[in-house]
């Protein structure tokens, strides 16, 4: 399979369709939706994912939602739009991708007069969201395939590739950029316990794609690194605040800061819509916190005692002075983060 | 279940009695072996595990081998223990604590007469062996205990409890030394991928004795670090070099370093039998690495992409510097490890 046919939404004939990324990798399942509510529900699910991706979702599920709202007049219209909007908003409250492509669709209604002019409005909003996204992860990836040297060996924690975005990717973007630039890279993927996003998504994306990959553990990714064997980490983000601090899945902070003690540089890749100047510092983004069965479960089968207290937030956070740069479709940036992020974003 | 009924190795009327690991914690099963291959098996599946008890189990399998040795004459009978032996030694490669235990029974035989004599003298070792472990855990639990404060909150790795000696613990040790003690305590216990011995084992065997317990993935434990929720962190080990080195399961290392980025003391507990002198550093410690299926499946369920390659070390070592203390059944050791560890061992 070429990168290319790794689509894992699109809007076909009035439906979205989505790649199940809860089934991979036993199964490549496509699931088309017509509804709001069932786009809602994938989101909340994790069957459409990856903090780029869940605008482009949202973004869709809004247009879908315009298709079927039934009203007399633009007031009314706009009003239960609204309410849709606010169901879609509310799945996951972590990655500002979501939030930042809803206030882009609502903007794009209220420009638009009759009923019929705002649902293809939304449509067209939508799309434009779709292809700003691609085309800002191919930007950021050349960006990004300059900072990786020929034979690197990549480390990345999560899914920040094709699945987690239109198509292309944000951390696994960097890493097609560079071969396409024609490096050699290989990478390690980290498992990401718990919902296993590095071993079931990124390194099925990545032998999909035909470059080298070793899946390891998540109590493994210190040992790879002070064995000299990483020359660079690059992972996604979900948020990033005015000060460069970044929120991304759980134990991204733990690989940064084993990065910094072993002199390994640590990039995040993610466009610029990720950058939430709202926030001073990354203690403001909202932590999601899931189910304890993510953790005492796995497919079904309990793997902990019944009963057992379990902590599950979703994402860390990681302080911007572990950030060796920030690679985005504008450029790289480095510290200081502040005055440079408000530059560009 | 108090802590003294978790018993799991015991030698009753010739035989052998573990609890099998890798059947918790669904269930508590008790296996009875008679044979030094079973036992042998045992410890490559783990059924039986734990750097102290792999002492023992390997002090119990020589045992058992010797009473079903047929030899004409002393010779001959030492000549076939020591194929035992080796059988045993071959098993697992990086807990010191099983070679140690190999050569303690080797010169018991090599003081006894008789076969019958041998075969006594291996049982009378074996059991002062466990016994002696037991003790040791107990003492330096004390001592350890003395590093809690009232109320603390500790995070463990892996599971370096009652189920991994021969009934007390050596980092879960410190905890009932400290509660014992009259210390209010709780625990984070990370579920240590890829075998799950902190969700199946450390879980389990606190939430018997009735400690409270959280259980986090691998990838968390630097959240909670940074978030300030953790104390102190304690972890068994598995072998400690001349200079303070320490291999533990793999995963220790990442908890040190972050342990020490947050401010964390970062202690490992151990009986002295773990220090090997012989090894100036951590770097000549053996790591052994295990079956990709590991990593690949949980229970028998894939949980990665069918033929990913897979990396698989069962330990790491973590450099002396990040160790704040060594708790052994002597005395606390700090820096300098080298000048200290040679004291005591």
């Amino acid at each position: 399979m070429a990168l290319a046919d790794i689509k894992p939404i699109q809007w076909i004939d009035g439906k979205v369709r989505i790649i199940d990324q809860t089934r991979l990798p036993a199964e490549l399942v496509y699931v088309d939706m017509d509804d709001y509510v069932a786009m809602a529900e994938a989101i909340c699910q994790l069957r459409v994912r990856g903090a780029p991706q869940l605008g482009i979702a949202a973004a869709y599920g809004l247009a879908l939602g315009a298709r079927r709202i039934k009203a007399n007049g633009r007031e009314e219209f706009l009003s239960k739009l609204s309410q849709v909007s606010k169901v879609l908003a509310s799945t996951r409250p972590t990655a500002v991708n979501l939030f930042y492509a809803l206030r882009r669709m609502e903007s794009a209604a209220g420009k638009a007069r009759t009923i019929a002019d705002i649902q293809q409005a939304l449509l067209d909003e939508a799309k434009r969201i779709a292809d700003e996204e691609d085309a800002a992860n191919r930007q950021l990836g050349k960006f990004g395939a300059e900072l990786v040297g020929d034979g690197a060996t990549i480390l990345t924690h999560c899914n920040a590739g094709a699945l987690a975005t239109g198509g292309y990717g944000t951390a696994l973007g960097v890493i097609y950029a560079a071969r396409e630039a024609g490096k050699g890279v290989q990478v390690f993927a980290d498992e990401s316990r718990p919902l296993l996003q590095g071993s079931r998504l990124t390194a099925w994306e990545l032998m999909q794609v035909g470059i080298p990959v070793t899946l390891i553990t998540d109590s493994m990714y210190g040992h790879f690194l002070i064995s000299g064997k990483i020359d660079l980490d690059v992972v996604g983000a979900d948020r990033i605040a005015a000060n460069g601090d970044v929120a991304n899945k759980i134990g991204t902070y733990s690989v940064a800061v084993l990065a910094m003690e072993n002199g390994v540089p640590f990039y995040v890749a993610a466009p610029v819509s990720t950058v939430d100047l709202s926030l001073a510092s990354g203690d403001q983004i909202p932590i999601e916190e899931r189910s304890p069965e993510e953790v005492t479960h796995l497919r079904g089968v309990p793997i902990a005692p019944a009963k057992v207290k379990v902590a599950n937030p979703a994402f860390d956070v990681t302080p911007h002075h572990y950030v060796t740069a920030i690679i985005t479709e504008k450029g790289v940036i480095r510290e200081p983060y502040q005055e440079r992020l408000r530059r560009v974003a």
